[in-house]
């Protein structure tokens, strides 16, 4: 595609942590050109005034959505919360495509969604339609797909690390203990008691123990590979660092299935996907190796206890878990090499 | 006990974090003079020198062993690491009590040591003699003891969750999964690349996967206490702070156990033990809320997966998971209140 | 003073950090019963609820400010923030004493306080009487006072440093410079972006350069001991920790004074403060080595630049920044040895 | 220059900080083949066991210096430290192009260089002919050196801050103080006990007051601008963080220059300078804000002391204050764009 070409985006929730990723990842994307930058809040402020990090883009300054020409528009990346998130994708014209990083099109049930989100859906028509972004393993439907729901930052390291498991039939689905961790910015940017700096510091808690809102997500998608329902355990831990997110998966074996067949499996079902790593026996994911990355790390190892195994997965959760992730479909999308715009190595130390 | 009858005690490896903490907790108790602090590569040093945070107490210099006066010592509080102290701890006079933080006499079998620490042990007959420093479990015999053996700071943490309900037969012993997470001091204070800021610092991995030294620690006081061979999973990871470690136990309840259950067994267990605390229900325990001081907090947890239930401790690691129990178990033995100098709130935020 | 003659003593704003640190510091006093625990924004909340690390404390529940039996209490801490301290103040009756850690009470100058906090004071008469807090300078007045308006966290840090050396004109108050550095903590509970975790991590920035509204105390301070106005540099740093600060103050030497001569005049007039240590020559002062104590820092260093010394001092912010030093006047107040309840040694690691 | 005919590079010290900044930046930059990583105490390691998250580059394994075939180099990063700098690069070919990130080739009077870093110097011809490789200011010289001898950390935030006001004449030389700030990568990843986690974590402190070796460096730079001798206050501190460092610089104006004229001069003397962002007036620079970046933000504040001004810089430490800098000086010296490569945005939160 050549650069004349570029596709015309607007990024909805501009002013979040996962609308600053999106135009960090997309501003310098060959095949983007990011017309409008949506913030209710923040209208008429410039980008810098609201990051100044990205202030050396030629970007254009932050604007309600009734202030964007629609009609020069042909992308819509919408970071925003989960709830807004509905409404306003459900007024944009059919013409435009969609890339919605929030939840709210990734349950396909709409009573599933209403239960967990204590939300009515607006649009449930349009969920019918929406292709859940988990990029390795819907590629297809995503290149072909107007409305695509990227998953939560959590069931993306989750599924990455399962879906081929469960589909190959190695691992119980009824047995599945997910202990999840996740740097602070996984909780946004708003205003919460919980993530202030002196309350998440030098310390660590679980949360949402039992009711955390990427359960049903989890388990849909588990349901979906396995032919039948599945309930997880999926336990989540608030860490005192920004970016990061490391999933350590407790699973039981089928059958006489070792630890070593799970890695091979990994290995053959991610052969053709750039940002999937199945770290090689003995090395250990961390969030480290993968922070400002697309990248996704996955190990396998051996349990104690007999017929069981430890998967353990690292992500990004605002690159690979959300913007990072939303630019890779979009990428399928438009006919771009798969890893265009998402080449950053990550960041160590 | 009056003010003269005090307690003469030496810190053996008074350099690294648990001799440090040791001291900064003994040092003001109404009942200990510290008269000997040991540590062979700082002998000559002040206390101010190696730690300036204690530059005010009125502390001996620190020496070698050699010139340490051991008949005006009674108690010794070992913070030597594993493989040292016990041939340290070997050649003490009969007459001097042991209170070792290191894990060189926790393991009842001295096959069982050799095989995790890749180390002979010197003083075998001492181990028969041992008492498993778990306070709230061992007080009649930790009272009467010449040598207490504290436990590590993860063993502290999982056992105090776990053992009452393993004892009231409640969960199966079969099935216990131990995600366990600690700050970086648990490593100590030795030079090693993994423990330095700019690795561990933002950033999360788990660890010793499979093959963790308090692994043998954990299986021998289950296993006493449900009175078979118990294999648990146990998976630790480190994280981005000093202080503090979580344990998350997920347990398969037996039979028609409930999460309320183990919840009330637990109420019980503790209701004499002035530093553990059961949540109420909704609450969450985290590590800020009891770092610097010995408290343990504890939470019961349903699962969404049926006839399981999690059960998380909070401690810190280097008071309750080290000086802090070493100074409770020293009071049993020298006839204090099990709290005395160990009062302090915990530190937050 | 006999345990069944204690101190009933009240907190007004119990639900902030600095709130937090008192009842900490205040509940084991062996002088202070706390009757009241005031927080208009949780009244009906337990103290575990709105604090769990405090949870182990028979303390009080808390109340509106209307809910307080103002008879049972003898003394108010107050760690309101300022601008609602001043007018709460000022409906206190005359008979109980107020020991303050607002800043609404420490400019003598009601129109400075004014013009510096955009509030007009409603209680101006009280500051005619009210005690500057800086126990180590103030000693004598505080003893007598109803109202001490302790520092503000810097000024307490700088004017410690640099207030002897002030007295004893050894350094010029025409050229002052001081950058300061603070913890996250220092920024209170309340909820503002820019504390976020997210935003303060693994980052660093000034802030208030030029109109920190600690600025008017220190020139204050400075002024009253050099006997003419004096104007400072004082730049605040944010720094991603929770507790901590230091400050670097750069200062030009009178006549022939030599850093040496500054140690000396530090030495002496601390001589007979508990709280405050002259750090040997060769060591530097840390946040790491007061955390959690009233201790307080100091250490004097040569310049590169001819006739000139740079003084270095670090204290926590919570503690000799704020709780810590109220408590320490209370003890002047109240008869208790100075030390009394800040016993505590620092936290380190 | 066409990508067949891509600059064949090693790197010397492949294993420290340095070395994998310079490697994730070089990687991928279109000009560049990676044809040897050097680090003695790594050979015949893969890239991914000493950097997992460099992992997926397609880099040779780690070599001895002697294993190395020269004749297929073109251009050396180095790494190294100080003092084993100068005898490697001493050792290479003429033909060789150098770009030294050490600290061997930066001071022009191997006397100083001998004096502040212990170490007699064994390439002095080799020092005549280096330039100082401080991008923005020697632009030309670098276009045509053999030996590009790059800025310590420290030195580039302060020069950038100061060098054109200096040339100006806008301040003066007799008054510079300099208070930085530092993120803990920038002590190198060897193991040192105060780089440890639990040591640098949630504290503060300064370090190397008045004897860090970058002072020589930054006043030879100084002295050649203004043409007289300089001597400066240079006062770094230890912050809890991995990368990032800012400079606070207080500054004496001259006659009646203004904190304006400062800015108007640092505009204009950056304004073809990519990297360089002077920032608006009312915002801040901060770490966060060009973390992972070779962006320079620089702000200037008029202060409350009459006739003086403060400026403050920040860089990420391995990236403009290394790594970084050394590629845009690669990109100088062998016609690339002066950004290749250097395109990534900083990365925040």
């Amino acid at each position: 595609m050549a650069k004349d070409k570029t596709v015309r985006a607007a990024v909805l929730g501009a002013s979040g942590y996962t609308g600053a990723d999106m135009i960090r990842l997309a501003a310098p994307h060959p095949g983007i050109r990011l017309t409008a930058l949506i913030a209710k809040g923040h209208a008429g402020q410039s980008l810098a005034q609201v990051f100044p990090h990205l202030s050396g883009l030629d970007a254009p300054e932050l604007v309600t959505s009734d202030e964007v020409d629609w009609d020069a528009v042909a992308v819509v990346f919408c970071g925003l919360p989960h709830g807004t998130a509905h409404s306003e994708i459900g007024k944009l014209p059919q013409r435009i495509k969609i890339i919605d990083m929030s939840a709210d099109f990734r349950l396909r049930d709409p009573n599933t969604y209403a239960a967990w989100y204590a939300n009515e859906h607006s649009a449930p028509k349009l969920i019918k339609n929406a292709i859940y972004g988990l990029t390795e393993h819907y590629r297809d439907q995503i290149k072909s797909a107007r409305l695509v729901a990227c998953p939560g930052c959590y069931p993306t390291a989750v599924l990455l690390a399962l879906l081929p498991l469960v589909k190959a039939k190695l691992i119980e689905t009824s047995d599945i203990i997910i202990d999840a961790k996740s740097g602070v910015s996984g909780a946004g940017r708003s205003l919460k008691q919980s993530i202030l700096f002196a309350e998440a510091g030098e310390g660590l808690s679980p949360y949402g123990i039992g009711n955390h809102r990427h359960v049903p997500e989890i388990e849909q998608e588990l349901a979906a590979a396995s032919g039948a329902a599945v309930t997880v355990n999926f336990t989540p831990h608030l860490v005192p660092m920004s970016r990061g997110e490391l999933c350590t998966c407790y699973v039981r074996l089928a059958g006489k299935t070792s630890a070593a067949d799970l890695r091979k499996v990994l290995t053959n079902a991610y052969a053709d996907s750039p940002f999937l790593r199945i770290v090689a026996e003995g090395a250990i994911p961390a969030t480290q190796h993968v922070r400002g990355s697309n990248f996704c790390h996955i190990g396998v190892f051996a349990d104690r206890l007999p017929g069981r195994a430890i998967v353990v997965s690292a992500i990004d959760n605002l690159v690979k878990g959300s913007a990072g992730q939303a630019l890779q479909n979009f990428n399928l999308m438009y006919g771009f090499d798969e890893t265009t715009g998402l080449e950053q190595l990550p960041l160590f130390p």
